[in-house]
């Protein structure tokens, strides 16, 4: 199995490092993933919203066909949905997939190339009310969604639960449990201070505070 | 605020990525950060533990003084402990900084640097015995935990939780709120499989487990 991560400037860091440390432990898993790859518009270095600099695995043009691609958000999907390189990428792997998954406003990348039409899908909180905008999504307000093979997860933190599921899945419940635990991803709960009653804050935030 | 978070070969990412996220995050925040370095021992890319390659912002000899350290784990701590260069640089930046963090495994390093001793830390849940043998060192099993300016957290993804309790602490509940909620960080709480249940998982895992 070929995991491809789609890196562009501007990106929000931890919506690709979330998923990637998740996958890179099932790929230590007997049956897990062999090739986990970072593929970008060139080689040159990426540097992403928050300043973290990356060098890409791959280009567009020598990545070979993926079985799943990781899209994440960020500040630069709001010019990246505008660059047809990128957007013909996506277009160009999505029929070899057997998953595609966006995390944040990544789910923008992929509406732009015609992969959540008539979906059931994600985002960022701060970006739902764009992406209902856009017409053709129906939005839900969850720490992510399925509709096939389409995943799509709300900000940032929530790709390593996307990935969580999406591994449990795709391996099943013990794989996924294994990688949990590598991970040590048993998050304590906290909710610090009010921020989380915030009017735009999504239903499933909502209906768990405190 | 000047924020650095080594990097070395073979850290894991996660570790790494979760904190710099929180802490960029805060950034955004009035009075947060306005400074945030990767720090190595040279300009040379770093290939993390699971193959994602990072590009330093400043080296041991151009960091300058930090008003906090953050030191992540992973496999290359095993050789980083005998580096030092690396270890040298965190007992050099150490009496100037108001909190020293790690996570995961990184708490070797802090050892090997004379910070540990005496002090109650935590580490990933597989290497709490080795920390343990250290002789000098209080482990708790523990999400993270706090002794004076020393601030550990247990394996990879509890980088997080610990970044958001030291934001808290430092720049009080609202601020770390709103960091939680930039973040989106509202995991869903589900337990894959059965594998928490390991013996050797920590005790905030096993008091907690279904």
């Amino acid at each position: 199995m070929r995991i491809g991560m789609l890196i562009f400037p501007m990106l929000e860091e931890l919506d690709l490092v979330g998923p990637w440390e998740m996958v890179s432990m099932w790929s230590q898993q007997p049956g897990g993933p062999e090739v986990r790859l970072l593929v970008a518009q060139s080689q040159d270095p990426v540097v992403c919203a928050k300043g973290l600099s990356l060098n890409p695995h791959v280009t567009f043009e020598t990545c070979p066909e993926l079985d799943v691609l990781v899209v994440p958000g960020g500040q630069g999907t709001r010019t990246e949905v505008d660059n047809p390189v990128l957007v013909d990428f996506i277009r160009r792997q999505a029929p070899g997939c057997q998953a595609i998954l966006s995390v944040c406003t990544g789910a923008f990348l992929l509406h732009r190339a015609g992969l959540l039409s008539g979906k059931r899908a994600t985002t960022h909180w701060a970006s739902l009310d764009r992406l209902r905008t856009l017409g053709d999504v129906e939005v839900v307000e969850e720490r992510w969604v399925r509709d096939g093979r389409i995943w799509t997860a709300a900000g940032v933190s929530a790709g390593i639960d996307l990935a969580l599921a999406y591994i449990a899945d795709a391996a099943g419940e013990d794989v996924a449990g294994r990688v949990q635990l590598a991970a040590e991803y048993f998050p304590n709960h906290r909710i610090h201070g009010e921020a989380s009653r915030h009017p735009q804050a999504p239903r499933y935030v909502r209906s768990n505070a405190p």
